[in-house]
């Protein structure tokens, strides 16, 4: 219990407006299993995935059907580094797609982040590795909504076909 | 990665004995998505809900069908402050009775507690925003069950009709 | 807010090649739960499990059906000491084989770390209580996966006979 | 194949507006389990439940918390007969409020019916036992809704909190 | 039970390659719930639903986003008349990305089918109204596969990225 | 509608005490799909499976880790003859441990069967094909259990575990 620990905020790098799930599994099958996910989930979904294997070679493995979501996975993968984490990109598709099936594949644990907005991961850091503390996603609240809020989402939401009635 | 992080506890505030259910979700129409859980899941609940929109407006949105309830929820996730993160407070039905329901809602991605104990809230803070870690919940263990705990426990569920047998 | 707070790792301890679920839930219910959804899921499954309990008298509340794992979850559970958390040690079958069965236990809120690599768990610990922040599970990545790499993975899980084709 | 096959309809005899859920498992533990999925989703529910088991005693086993419910799962069931179904009296709750946790019950393997209607159950008898083919649940369509329709049953569902927006 | 029951076979009307999903579900909440789901899954996905609401004004319910595909549903829900049925045809999509979520649904007890295959739903029929016992999808097999149906399958599903590996 | 159906009983042909699981689903990825599934549940256990595809070569599609058993498949697939049908024999391991998994593999769309019972399939078939309108799963009931019924059946299931308390 005298260990150190050092945190740490790494920023995901990516393009404005692309959306990034962050999650946390336990075993390299899961690799395959979220490829199988996304693209059973949304036909056409492009997509890049990377998992940082935590034993063994401890290599980042990676998947995908897309170049620059590929490399985009693979290098914040690297930079968060934290064992049995994944990282996803999605273009031509939404968390809201995708993530019930990834909560429920049988190796995930938890997800981290799902967003499009700028997301800060907190970091820890020992002489071990690493591991995600939790996700800065976004901004503080500024205010509470008043009437005309609840009109304007109520609507942004059946304008989108998300909700009816 | 020189970036500041500030960690800081915030206490929920709250009737003792009151419910409350803190989680991460990625989308406003979480904030449809959890009265319908709710209201679909026990006859006659009470609640009140607050999402932290973490982009445009930014604004805390709020629903719920009792105006203490909503109260609650809104003061408590302005205390909080984290983006994409929720606050439920139920009455007349207990988290057991709502949480699968959460769970399985599209844009929820996880739930950081679910208690009627006293609860700090552990907040990560940047110049971007802030980020909930985890949530002490309660008080440490003060030593291990004994036969007659045991007796207590199992006893206690049958008396409840949790568990049958 | 100005209250203190210390981080401390607390190590699992446990036998080598030894699988640990570690996670979160709300009610002594999930006692039961958990050795329910065990039992149902692998016939033959020998575990130990313990559940912090945070509020009345806060005993480590223990099941099994092995003594030397019922011994180490309890062990363990004492040394995270985090109200609500649970501990789940398994021999004989594999976190994959259980780990959506405990998701979906109305009580489990999430799973923070599915794992037989050494793991530490960090602790946020106040006047009143502690909290989990997270787990540093395994190792940091040491690099990317090439083409053998991917070899190497595909293969693996068809010999397991996890993947087809 | 050249087995004489006989069909049957078996009303439910039923109070009006009593719900009533037709399902079919695998084991006896669903007879605990269901208990279990009902007093864990709505605090209070009145509930009565038979199940016919379907090799050794062959007996309708009985569960539940209300003994006219009771009587009539049993009534229901010994008159329905078809080996592994279950049938389930609510009160004080709906089939909407525990559909999915009875879903979610691993014996569970289908739902035959959830309603307050008038319900026919088509029974297949052989020399060997019976089977259920379907039900016929409540009345055929007498036309298409209209624009007034759509308002009516929209408005319906937000006055009962259903939906909101 | 000395009833007459009257079987009978309702093909489904429909173009060819479009893909139907016919289901069984309890209250007129699913039909805003079903269209959420599909609208929720995939992006862009067109489709028409129509559900035959049983008692009062026993009206056929219709919702969607594409005219033609609401006139299908229609006129094949009115076709088969079975009291809370649902059907739901899709374009731009596959049952494959929505099934789930209709599962999940609560209202939602079953699935009937799923295809593009041409379908015969067998209906019983009595005083009272209609009932699906079943439905005939597609062909009989005309053999078993040999080594070379193993390979074509395999590789057409990871032509179509549906597998990996 | 005038169309010719004729009813007929397959009894499923297998060892005693066998278990067999006979489902309905919608495409092929389901043969890669449920063995994943079996695997990825219980270490050690033996299955066979069985497709019935139902368009294009109309072939019946096998995987399994046991001869016997995926002869088993074949051969009730078979005589079964119901297109988007799989059946599926398990040994060392049980229904209770797999139902939850095949329920939530995004082809399945419902369980027809799930027992060690000699079982009788109800098929429809027409000049198209063939369907499973129901299964007689065992005998039907003798009697009503009384008080020594419920303790022999708590006890059964808390001798083998499956229940606690």
């Amino acid at each position: 219990m005298g260990e150190t620990i050092e945190f740490r905020i790494v920023r995901t790098q990516k393009p404005e407006e692309e959306n990034v799930i962050l999650g946390q599994s336990h075993f390299i099958k899961t690799v395959e299993d979220i490829c199988e996910a996304v693209v059973g989930s949304v036909p056409g979904a492009k997509f890049g995935l990377a998992f940082c294997e935590s034993s063994g070679d401890c290599l980042v493995r990676i998947e995908g059907n897309d170049e620059d979501l590929r490399a985009l996975a693979r290098d914040n993968a690297l930079a968060i580094g934290a064992g049995h984490s994944f990282i996803l990109f999605l273009r031509d598709c939404f968390p809201i797609n995708v993530l019930n099936a990834l909560k429920n594949i049988r190796e995930v644990r938890t997800i981290c982040c799902a967003t499009a907005n700028p997301a800060e991961v907190v970091i820890a850091e020992t002489a071990q590795g690493r591991g995600i503390m939790g996700v800065i996603d976004g901004q503080k609240p500024r205010g509470v909504e008043g009437t005309d809020g609840v009109v304007w989402r109520t609507d942004l939401l059946r304008k989108f076909g998300y909700k009816r009635g």
